[in-house]
């Protein structure tokens, strides 16, 4: 992800002043050469983090690591210090007030007061983020907004499709969630950017996950193995949410082995008047994960300071120029 | 549509100070009767429209009037003169600047001068401009934009059908069309919206108008009138745009009378890297211009002063308070 991201930036007119990895096969090489472009581009992959931010002159860091936002504060408090506006991939980032409201108004604070943006990006920015907020400006009432998203395990690689459970059976999927509590919920954070947006506050929440089955045999690439029907081939995370003023939230997150004829989906029913619904279909979510926090760049360098999630930020889009004409602040 | 404008508005909190129209059937009544309210508003369907426009202290004017904006500009002078705001949902307002630049230009230094915006809605707001505008933030490269959108017919009057062509053969459709060239576009002024949101210019476009048929017979219910197999069940309308930057669009807007399992479809297609893809089932053309109009209020009243097209506003969203709680200008 972070190579396509530094591709997809050079296309658009953005200079690379550093990069930073720890893996050993990267750290020393010329960055030209890891993206496999015709030259060099005479910088090299470092895995001295504090000795890259405080020597380069960048506009913005862009910060892909881990998804927790207590684990992302050391990080994101790096960048800020160094006066670095900052874009994420991390899940928790992307609306981390509910999560870890301590940290978040820390990094708010202190993106103050260096005068620099924290922000995320990814899949969900558009697709369960700000689409989906979009859409409810023709709702006049709104009783329910349900949002379903599934992407294809075998996509990943065998981490994913062993944390997604893929053959187990359903039995001892419910047994682990009896005992260890559901997943940790993607779309949480999603649901929550949006009620945000739409002024809304939130008065209840549960998690479950629930185990899919199908009932035809699917072939799990990454596991090299055949998952015979009425086994697991992926989990369904599924989140509620309640709000004070009355609109209920329902949100579905499934990664599973994918049959024949079934894409990459994206749908959302707003329930109340008048019913409203969207539908992508064959979205990539890597690929557009990658796109979202590239053609966010100039948005969060134009952001007021401080800690700016992405509902409110301005509508995310295509632009025809190098990224550098957008850039007002 | 005006009156359920007003019922929407009043549901929100906004509170009516006037209103005008010509109708014999509704002048002179009190809105609160007209609208089958429970009790009456004190305020009079007024035919004189200056002496409503003077004599109110209104924040903003909700204009339904004409299609073409050569026609609006009166309309939307005294508006402004009275220092009201506008939103209109007029075809050409929404994006006047090619089809009428001189008025557009007139009508924006105006607005200027008098501190007051004027802009236009509708279905297309959302659904063929800033959804379409929106999903591009997830495109790397663009090679070409299509968006398709169909109504239906029967849901609409004897006038519509009529002004569809349904009943008539192909042959006197296109006969006609080589006659008098095609129906004035509506999909123009989305895609030009776009494009401008976009930062691409155009250099070149072209439109037609094809009859539709089908295979089978229907039922046209405002003509009482079964169309055979093989005549026209209505008409779309074709615009096809290109840019200087490369970039290209196809439009496709259908009216006709819907066989069974139709339902009003809008789609997107954005072919490039990645492609990218929206669709919007069940979505009530007429339900959803009332909406937005309402809707946009409040970011008409906080935009800046002059003639600010839609792709220009804030993402339109639903708010869950009463919109002067919205109002910052």
């Amino acid at each position: 992800m972070g190579q396509l991201m530094a591709r997809l930036m050079l296309d658009k007119g953005v200079t690379l002043v550093g990069v930073i990895d720890t893996h050993p096969d990267l750290v020393g090489r010329d960055v030209g050469e890891v993206l496999g472009l015709p030259s060099l581009l005479n910088i090299t992959v470092s895995d001295d983090a504090e000795e890259v931010l405080s020597t380069s002159s960048a506009d913005i860091a862009i910060v892909s690591l881990v998804s927790e936002f207590d684990a992302m504060e050391p990080f994101l408090t790096e960048c800020i210090t160094n006066r670095l506006n900052v874009i994420s991939t991390s899940r928790e980032v992307s609306h981390g007030w509910t999560v870890s409201p301590a940290a978040a108004s820390r990094i708010h604070r202190l993106a103050q007061q260096y005068g620099v943006t924290v922000t995320a990006s990814g899949f969900q920015d558009i697709f369960l983020v700000n689409q989906v907020s979009m859409l409810s400006g023709a709702s006049h009432e709104i009783n329910r907004i349900i949002l379903k998203s599934q992407y294809d395990v075998n996509e990943f690689g065998a981490v994913v499709a062993k944390d997604m459970r893929v053959g187990w059976t359903p039995q001892e999927v419910l047994a682990e969630v009896e005992a260890h509590g559901p997943t940790p919920s993607y779309i949480r954070f999603c649901i929550e950017a949006i009620a945000s947006d739409l002024g809304l506050t939130i008065s209840s929440l549960t998690q479950s996950t629930v185990p899919v089955t199908e009932a035809f045999a699917v072939e799990c690439t990454p596991l090299d193995r055949t998952i015979e029907s009425g086994l697991v081939t992926g989990l369904t995370e599924v989140t509620t949410i309640q709000t004070h003023q009355g609109v209920s939230f329902h949100g579905e997150w499934t990664g599973k082995v994918y049959g024949p004829n079934e894409a990459d989906t994206t749908e959302c029913r707003i329930e109340g008047k008048p019913n409203l619904e969207i539908l992508n279909r064959g979205v990539d979510p890597s690929a557009t994960t990658c796109t979202q926090m590239v053609n966010r760049i100039p948005d969060v360098i134009n952001a007021p300071a401080g800690y700016v999630t992405y509902e409110k930020l301005p509508k995310l889009r295509y632009r025809a120029y190098p990224f550098d004409t957008y850039v007002t602040a």
